[in-house]
């Protein structure tokens, strides 16, 4: 579709956004504070070049906010802990709010007890699950970020969305090498790129979804319409059980752990679909771990032996019509360079949600 | 090949197979407790189904012993720990002692700090991933295992193998129903799974490997001939950026958080492979975790909903042409239930490394 081609997008800097974002969220009675930590991790996401996290969510939140289902003003609560662990009640409140904060507990334990591992229930989307362990890396930390979220993907073998696309992201600091940037969701692909195809009217590729059967498809609107993402690895034999575990992994650390909805029961993160049939627990979960380098090896050693590695694996011997490999995080990095130079570059949809929170909030885009 | 069929295996009794290897690792000077814990790692490799794991490895620990390649009194030494965490020196020893000594470390920390995480340097092949978070369980903790491996997965658009089958295991426990057992090797698949389509004279799928030259292969021999295997997702449409990102992350974890030999560097594991060109640390490494569960939430309301995951999950509308989707730990429980009725089926060239240990030791198989 014509509207949806990269000619169209305009480019807003990302300072504008951010401050865009912040006021909305104050706005709606966040208070300052939290909105402009909710505003960074949106940011975040834009600068990276994620755009399905950045302020292409934003009229979701409003939503959400504006109908009463989020919290604007949670009192995020320590329910439960030891010297290296926390359970987190988020009260409701944004996942962008809830997540920095639990986040910040994880690191603090590990200040104290060498690593930090915080469950949190009661909460919702958090952005993009990257943000969190590079907010670890500020402190000189390894960081670790899951989240399960509504059901969108099939366990192998099944013909039903059971779990999220429940994302890990984890980050390592080089010493002068950039760090290693891992955050990636354990279904074989995002549902935005189903979004994608369905719009240019093209077909997926075998492995990605089944339809409403459990069937394999090539039809982006068959897994739209009551299909299923695949996970990681896609069928039996290239390893779609891995990639199954993987999300149950997370669905497990974040929801049963904490006491979050689990499963085919997580909430979703939009208006207008439906609820649950059910609820196990409170909103969706969240799992937090940072540890501090320091407690297993002295620090300039490991990122000196980081930045070997890193070269080392930059210096593979490309395979054939390939540049070589990449290091995880390589391309939100130059992403994040680009856009802090020629700005965010938003497509006319969202431009248009924007311009609707705008007249609706009187805050000027 | 006739030789390899299922009709030529035999069957030995589990506990026989476990004497035999207690005492060939007793013969070769392990002392008897630490050559007690050696041979029950294999033995579960074994009854769990994952006989590349089991006895068939014996030869291999039998050839390195032999060749004063393993230390078979090691002194297994933590060189720093703080409340949750410890860095242990394996002292060069069997990684099925190392092993077991260092989850032991984690789950002793879990108890006092409410999690438990420790690398470990200087160590070689530990057995099944997955016998590490079993142990947790009977302690009630939730275990979590990695280790690298010597090379043999080429990195995501490379032609050469720079990391190991780096598998991750995770066990959770369920109060009537059994646990969830997570244990995968982040490639695409084993490379046993090469080796028997080749001695089967059939290809193999696309997405497994790659040929010495880095390009997509059908041909077991091209991947076995200095190519490589396929991170899981295998390709960069299916994911393959996601498996790499997991290996290199186990690989951080094992090696360069402990001081261990790291990528292409990871020493092999067999007496007859040449060893990596240079040395970055001190023989392979493993990364061990336990959490207390009731450092998170009462265990009980844990276990009550685990079993409620996953009786929902089994309950999911099967995909057609399959009995619905399986648990995390469903095939090897159901092996184990079978071989410890029926014996440790046993295919001939095992049986004849066995005899050969045995003839050149004077133990009776």
């Amino acid at each position: 579709m014509a509207a949806d081609s990269v000619n169209e997008q305009r480019l807003f800097p990302a300072a504008r956004l951010r401050e865009f974002t912040a006021a909305v969220f104050r706005h709606l009675g966040v208070p300052d504070a939290d909105a402009g930590l909710a505003a960074d991790v949106l940011a975040a996401a834009d600068l990276r070049g994620i755009d399905s996290h950045g302020v292409a969510r934003l009229h979701t939140y409003f939503d959400l906010l504006v109908a009463g289902r989020i919290n604007p003003r949670p009192e995020v609560r320590v329910t439960r802990e030891t010297a290296s662990t926390a359970t987190v009640d988020g009260d409701n409140g944004l996942g962008l709010v809830v997540g920095p904060k639990a986040n910040e507990i994880a690191m603090d334990k590990a200040d104290g007890a060498g690593t930090g591992w915080v469950a949190v229930s009661n909460t919702n989307h958090y952005g993009i699950a990257g943000y969190y362990p590079l907010r670890a890396l500020e402190r000189g930390l390894i960081g670790w970020a899951m989240t399960n979220s509504s059901p969108g993907v099939a366990p192998l073998w099944g013909a039903q969305r059971m779990l999220g696309t429940n994302p890990i992201a984890i980050a390592f600091p080089g010493k002068e090498e950039p760090p290693i940037v891992l955050d990636m969701a354990t279904s074989a692909v995002a549902y935005g790129k189903i979004e994608i195809a369905h719009r240019a009217g093209k077909p997926i590729p075998k492995g990605w979804a089944v339809d409403r059967e459990g069937g394999p498809t090539t039809d982006p609107r068959a897994m739209m319409d009551g299909g299923a993402l695949l996970p990681l690895g896609s069928d039996r034999e290239m390893g779609g059980h891995k990639g199954y575990g993987l999300g149950l992994m997370v669905d497990v650390l974040c929801a049963v752990l904490s006491g979050a909805n689990w499963g085919p029961f997580a909430p979703p993160f939009a208006i207008s679909q439906v609820l649950p049939s059910r609820s196990v627990g409170k909103g969706i979960g969240h799992f937090f771990g940072a540890m501090r380098i320091d407690a297993f090896r002295d620090p300039e050693e490991f990122k000196a032996q980081i930045d070997a590695l890193v070269r080392t694996l930059r210096g593979t011997r490309p395979a054939p019509g390939t540049n070589g490999p990449l290091i995880p995080g390589d391309p939100e990095r130059e992403a994040a360079a680009e856009r802090t130079r020629l700005g965010i570059p938003l497509l006319p949809a969202v431009v248009a949600d924007l311009l609707d929170i705008s007249r609706r909030t009187g805050i000027a885009l």
